[in-house]
């Protein structure tokens, strides 16, 4: 039995899960948010116990020390030697990385390399993954990629109909992301379905506040939603999604604004919240729908229907899919948005019960028994898939 | 029995048709090129004649005046008085067009408040209008839009996931091309198979240097690939079709090029000609990736897989779909392209015959009769539409 730690660092904030493996038992978990801003504040949860305090935390070093104090105080731990390994989610892993990797020297100046395609992640999990090394500089820590899992996609689903220079000289190409969700996902699938995964022809469809779809061919990403970017695919809390990149240029003539500020737009102020002018909020577009608000009806439309037809395309895709799975906040929770997303889905093989997807929670099916195309309900756990990796590549 | 002139204006180029109708009978065609540029030729055919010369023709007035002159000369009209409608295509129609118009004073101010959205084509249709409009000033004459077969669509296809002020204050949304083509072949195909087209979910897929795929349903466009302007959605011969819109500032800061520029990329060096680094031309390509070029073979298999999706993707939308339909140069004449993009879609109910696909020319049936889903190549025919439009809106 070895304690593992999983972190995901953003620039002002920093999450983990402290996990007994291989048990997958989550002994503890929290996160600070506001590190370096005003009135930073760190929550954590152990037992029964969730406790939120307001500290004084200027940088990712200062919250690293005050997570380890705090597993001490609790007793969540007894000494630190018992953190056998600590896992880093890591945005961007370019092509470098197709799989989780024990950080290195070697591992961090390759990072920072990525971190040009990633300026507003990479360079975050970079910050955390030092804190935690100059605290326990002994640990082994592993980095576990949200692109890994889509580097098995073929060129001509990762290559965009653009310049081949632009790919050779400045890594031009669709690498996806939510790669460790759907990996989890569809292996959980497999599992579930007692089929072997490498057999099985999966649509993973990743609805939080960011959204990706993802088609899974004998375990394998052959496609995803997003691009070069999370910005492309479907519309989601306030991203765009795919657009025509012609409105690009035309809303900077419209507006004023540079490209800069467009795709700041496009990644801000967009998605439902740009449509339905209320919030990027699904729960809140609901509430307004049932209470007569076109445009957040229009919204719910929307953002159904796109992950409804890239639904469609991945079937295409693969000749056919075997499973379709819902995760993440709005894929595990909200049963209207996977109604519109099934609805009008027979023609290629899926039966849904509505009384199932009702009561969907935590892994469900909710597809009739004799649906040919069977639909599940599986919350993700990226903390597991980083603790899993973490134990796997650090030997412990 | 009346004769009707189909025109398609460019900025130094001018098609046109002579049509008898309604028996849609073709008396003469032919084209002006380099209009107002260096050596402009003019090519006439009738009969069994084709002749091509190389004129001095400074701007379309001369151009419509050599037109006429010709038709004369050559006999294939005794009098100008024998025209009796003018049909002209017109690319953008706006929100404002919805069906073909009459030509008239406030349709042209229309027009030129609609040639915004269409800054490269609008105004050359404009000028091919007034050219004919002076020299025959008393024949009616009609405007046949791209854009007007699309305005069926519902606002959940065309809206974008912007903020919504966009759409209200720019007029941003989808509008859709190639209008006319999707009309006449979904028609035809309706036609062929004995059925009421308002029973029937059609997928047009025009395949031409520019490709759009519609999606049809009860005769009318419910959404299409095609989007704000004729870059978006699939793969074309120098056009990037749908990519990450985050990717055009990334672009600019890497090449030091502004949006415009970039821009004029994605429409003019990208799509297949960008990925193959041979040519835009599907013919060149399909030759080189015989020859073993990897890159051509790439080429043809993101082409195909691109179109393969949109078939997945709207017959979810349209929750199945009784006809797939081929056409424009590539889709009328590429029996590799259509194999390609018609394998693996037996999940939903497409099973083609491969020889009947290889001798598949003029309007023919290339699905097994047992196919559910039948799929067709018809060949397009704008002209004709534009024809029928004239002599419907000019009451000859």
């Amino acid at each position: 039995m070895s304690k593992v730690i999983a972190i995901n660092a953003g620039s002002s904030s920093l999450k983990f899960q402290l996990l007994d493996m291989p048990e997958e038992d989550v002994l503890s978990k929290g996160v600070f948010e506001r590190i370096g801003l005003e009135s930073p504040t760190f929550t954590i949860e152990f037992g029964d116990n969730e406790i939120t305090k307001t500290l004084t935390i200027k940088d990712h070093a200062e919250a690293v020390d005050t997570l380890l104090h705090s597993l001490l105080e609790h007793g969540i731990i007894q000494s630190y030697d018992e953190i056998e390994g600590i896992g880093h989610r890591v945005v961007h892993g370019g092509e470098k990385f197709s799989d989780s990797a024990l950080i290195t020297e070697e591992v961090i100046k390759d990072l920072r390399e990525v971190s040009e395609l990633a300026p507003l992640h990479n360079p975050a999990n970079i910050v955390g993954i030092k804190a935690f090394h100059e605290k326990l500089p002994n640990v082994p820590a592993v980095a576990v990629f949200d692109t890994a899992f889509h580097q098995t996609m073929p060129e001509s689903s990762y290559l965009y109909s653009l310049p081949y220079d632009y790919y050779k000289d400045y890594g031009i190409r669709k690498y996806g992301f939510h790669g460790t969700s759907h990996k989890y996902v569809t292996e959980k699938a497999a599992e579930s379905l007692g089929r072997p995964i490498d057999q099985l022809r999966l649509i993973s469809c990743h609805l939080g506040n960011g959204a990706s779809i993802c088609a899974v061919e004998g375990g394998k990403s052959i496609d995803t939603s997003m691009g070069f970017t999370p910005l492309a695919g479907v519309t989601m809390g306030t991203r765009s999604g795919d657009i025509d990149p012609a409105l690009i240029p035309y809303i900077m003539e419209k507006t004023g604004k540079t490209a800069e500020e467009v795709t700041n737009i496009l990644n801000k102020k967009s998605g439902l919240l740009g449509l339905t002018g209320l919030s990027s909020d699904l729960r809140d577009i609901m509430e307004a729908a049932q209470g007569g608000n076109h445009r957040a009806e229009l919204g719910l439309e929307v953002f159904a229907a796109h992950i409804h037809k890239y639904i469609g395309s991945y079937a295409a895709k693969m000749s056919g899919v075997d499973a379709i799975i819902f995760t993440a906040g709005i894929g595990e929770n909200s049963a209207p948005v996977r109604a519109r997303v099934l609805n009008g889905l027979e023609f290629m093989g899926v039966y849904w019960d509505p009384m199932l997807n009702e009561v969907g929670k935590k892994t469900s099916m909710i597809s009739y028994p004799h649906s040919p195309v069977k639909v599940m309900v599986i919350p993700t756990n990226e903390e597991v898939m980083i603790a899993r990796d973490t134990v796997r590549l650090s030997h412990i």
